[in-house]
């Protein structure tokens, strides 16, 4: 008989592993260790229908949805009439071995009682709060304002646009109507959303130590400036999010000033962090003396910035915003600010700057509703850039990541290849277009929101940071065949469902780098296919139903089809190079 | 080499895994398989200090706190003032392997780089919330008002107080007044808080469908007498906790009446669910139709509770709601509440009545202090009453359930017996009084706050609902063994913090039903020996340092002395009896 991981098997009746979706279905989820069980089932009952609930009850059968090295991740999806309900998990294993697992614990041995009392809850499965529909699944451009694009001519100390020299304090001169100008641009490109950093009045480049939370930072434009950019973006089915840095101010932040020169007595000295915590004398962001921390358990201060919020979407009508260094901010600040955006636009969108597994911000609904997934990042930059995993491990790390939330989650997760704070993709990659290529196609086909890294889409180089903020390469747009595979890829995305807001399945996994997936809704369903090698492969690949009984699938990248042959089709593929199947 | 269960590592990096305590302490645990690994560490550095963290950082070594039958569970406490950080676990197993956990998984190889961006996060560990001081680890006492005391004379249709039939809708009389009176009772027995079931007008002897929230119900007093009851507690050092039905509301709930009446023109149709969900038309308590169940969604409904709930705070002064059917209502609901109470009153307690794994309600510190401790109260049961558990499965049950939470939720977990919805203990154990003693014991040697239900101190007897709500036993009241056992337990909590707010260690688990463990502060340490089974004990046990370096121990509860012989103590106790050694 198997030997079996019975501490492997893990639930926890909330979170990723218990939650409703928006239309109300229950999700229930159970790690097991991998290849244990022949059967998972969870078995339902309402322990208000007396006296035997589980007379009236169901078993479900559960299916693996994720998978990694050390686990099996079971899941379900079902309506229920009732939102009331408890459960407990049913693990068949070979040799007619069965395992019961609830709330006080796992069991042998199927004809033990189930003792309602005992069973993990879910004692009203509320429907969770739908994400805004332009959110989910849509592609997103990244612009640092000051190097994007300039309207109007040069002034006297501006950087020239193609100067090779780019350092943090070098000023190019882009602005708000150089982004507006380049509005078509971006449309061609396939772009549904504008998220630009900081653009309010600061004395640095890229703005991240605010003086003025209510002044578009005349060096980018005007408050009407800003209000004609939103205005035309939405004329164009784009959406607009700004970047709130609240975490810390700039020194030039006028409470600060009163704070500093009055001390104790000024009536914003609790706005920040006073103490010997940093050698400057009070708390900054990371160690930088340019960055007091602020303090948003102060009402007062809370108060303030929930104000800058609300006006902001209120004033110009953006569409989200994205949060700096959100997780080093007082949680209970973030509960005031989901309600107060959801109350002036419940269309609006919040996103952490959360570089970690960020369950804490986004899981219970009370918070944010997307983050920058760096998490994922890391592992594209491993495979695509670095290539210091396997496909095997690559795979693994990215279920890893498709169970961190729930799908209503995943959908509107900021995934990207490279921000203003890494460096940049092909860079990253040694300047291996192949593998830029790659990481966008798999960028483009996973679930959540596509984030490009403005140049990106040129197949723009640069380091670290000052590097990777150079001006955009305007020279470079005409005929670029990055260009075109970005836009093939957006337009790919916005045509299909699956693609856009379908769950995601691992379908094969090749250590000569071939790798498939699966995407698909309940109407859609298709099978990616990339190389993640460096090697041209070629492989006969099973596929899975309906496809495998059809004559012929359609590439829908490629615009061709292929000939299937008793469920499988040939596969040939450079490196770097995908198909979408259908 | 032995066999390791890798599968059962786990950390999750929030919740009972990671948290700060009120002091600003940070809290670490990990899990592991039970006995594979000889030492375990974590690793610490301060992302922020470039360009090596963690030649500035520290490696901690950690204590196995917890453990079950499966899992050792470690645990780190300490200080950092400067509370950014990230981590990564080390796991030593014979043999020299070693294996890092950080957050994008397990890897073999203690020469593995420490890659900070691949840690664990704890990006601002803000201190929790601390929990108000009189609620760690008091006393409490819940009754049920109809069947308390009757203070004045009994009116006509009241059932006759000694009356030997108890059927639900039986008015005996019990009273406001009648509590007052029996406040020096209650000092006498050692009670700091009073818990009562509704007390709102109704038509019911229980009350929990409630007719109107502003009235208390002249059967049981006038809000005159309910705020002088209020002050006469206070008066005498005790508090008062209401309990607060807003899942439901009785069919005479003014809103429901027009609701019913008016239907869609009604202005609280949606105060209800409307539906076909249950046969009666609109969703309930339970299936039962004279509940309608209250959709705390609604925004006017939710403001109306909120003012309910504000109200009795103020206009009465009680410390503290106990909230019925809690995870049933929408969660934002009990956000807005947890707000409201610490805003009228920071030093009150909020108490979910969840029967379950309650970590969505407690731990995130945004909703509940509190909730009644059902999880342990099962356990109890089974090992005391039903004897259905070894000793060994009651410790696993008893670390899980010590695991759950961070000692600043346990400090305040309502643990009891027995409740108005449940047997009396003392008929669940088939009227075995030595049972009964021994789960009290426990009950107040455990974390938490021992809450005993009226008449257990009586050693009362009833079955499931409505025996379990028979009348105040007053004439049973005088040299009461079991009440002397209650009082003196209480007593030894009140003049010991490590019984009252010490964390908890198993020391010693004995086949034969001998069960020692710590209680420990940073000042204080007992060691509490109870007889769980039915026979006899005698054993030598060792005892813990500083223990058994001493030449005798004191037994507290037994008020005598014991000799140590080579760190060794002879211990008698027959069953159900207990020892706490200091």
């Amino acid at each position: 008989m198997k030997q079996l991981s019975l501490g492997s098997i893990y639930h926890m009746p909330w979170l990723e592993y218990r939650h409703a979706t928006p239309d109300g279905d229950i999700v229930l989820r159970l790690r097991t260790g991998r290849g244990d069980f022949d059967r998972v089932a969870v078995r339902i009952a309402n322990h208000y229908n007396f006296p035997d609930p589980f007379a009236q009850g169901q078993t479900l059968t559960m299916d693996v949805a994720f998978r990694d090295d050390l686990y099996d991740f079971y899941e379900i999806v079902f309506p229920l009439k009732d939102p009331r309900f408890k459960y407990l998990f049913l693990l068949y294993a070979d040799g007619g071995r069965v395992f019961k697992l609830d709330g006080s614990g796992l069991r042998a041995g199927e004809n033990t009682f189930d003792d309602i009392s005992e069973c993990f809850a879910f004692a009203y499965a509320y429907p969770a709060a739908p994400m805004p529909a332009w959110a989910r699944g849509c592609v997103g451009y990244q612009i640092f304002p000051d190097r994007f694009r300039r309207a109007g001519e040069a002034e006297a100390g501006l950087e020239p646009w193609d100067s090779h020299r780019v350092q943090s304090e070098f000023r190019f001169g882009g602005n708000l109507n150089g982004i507006r100008e380049a509005i078509l641009y971006l449309k061609e490109l396939g772009v549904d959303m504008v998220y630009t950093t900081p653009i309010f009045l600061s004395d640095s480049a890229h703005r991240y130590n605010t003086f003025d939370y209510y002044q578009v930072d005349p060096l980018l434009g005007t408050e009407a400036e800003l209000k004609a950019l939103c205005d035309e973006l939405h004329k164009n089915g784009m959406r607009l999010v700004l970047d709130g840095v609240f975490n810390h101010s700039g020194l030039g932040f006028a409470p600060f000033v009163d704070a500093q020169q009055k001390g104790r007595d000024s009536a914003y000295y609790d706005w920040f962090f006073f103490d010997d915590v940093e050698a400057c004398g009070y708390r900054t962001f990371s160690h930088e003396p340019y960055m007091p921390k602020l303090n948003l358990q102060n009402e007062a201060c809370a108060d303030y910035f929930l104000a800058v919020g609300e006006y902001w979407l209120k004033a110009c009508g953006i569409d989200g915003w994205r949060l700096d260094v959100s997780p080093e901010v007082w949680p209970d600040f973030w509960r005031k600010y989901h309600s107060m955006m959801k109350r002036v636009n419940p269309d609006s969108l919040m996103i952490a700057e959360c570089w970690d597994d960020s369950r804490e911000w986004l899981t219970a609904g009370d918070m944010f509703d997307s983050t920058m997934h760096y998490v994922l990042s890391r592992n594209l930059w491993k495979r695509f850039c670095q290539r210091s995993i396997t496909p095997a491990e690559f795979d693994a790390a990215v279920n890893g990541a498709a169970m961190l939330y729930p799908q209503r989650v995943q959908d509107v997760l900021w995934t990207f290849l490279g921000s203003h704070d890494t460096q940049r993709v092909l860079t990253r990659a040694g300047g291996d277009r192949r593998m830029l290529k790659a990481a966008a196609f798999f960028q483009f086909t996973f679930m959540g929101v596509p984030i490009i890294y403005y140049g990106d889409e040129l197949a723009m180089e640069g380091g670290a940071d000052p590097d990777n903020r150079r001006p955009m390469r305007w020279d470079d747009v005409e005929g670029n065949p990055m260009r075109r595979h970005f836009k093939k890829l957006a337009k790919l995305r916005k045509a299909h469902p699956a693609l856009r807001v379908g769950a995601f399945h691992t379908w094969h996994v090749g250590a000569d780098g071939l790798y498939a997936y699966e995407r698909f809704t309940k109407e859609e369903r298709v099978l990616c296919v990339l190389n993640t090698g460096v090697e041209d492969v070629t492989l006969q690949l099973p596929l899975p139903e309906p496809m495998r009984s059809q004559a012929a699938v359609r590439d829908l990248y490629g615009e061709h089809s292929l000939p299937v042959w008793s469920g499988f089709v040939e596969v040939k593929l450079s490196a770097g190079e995908g198909m979408v199947l259908k």
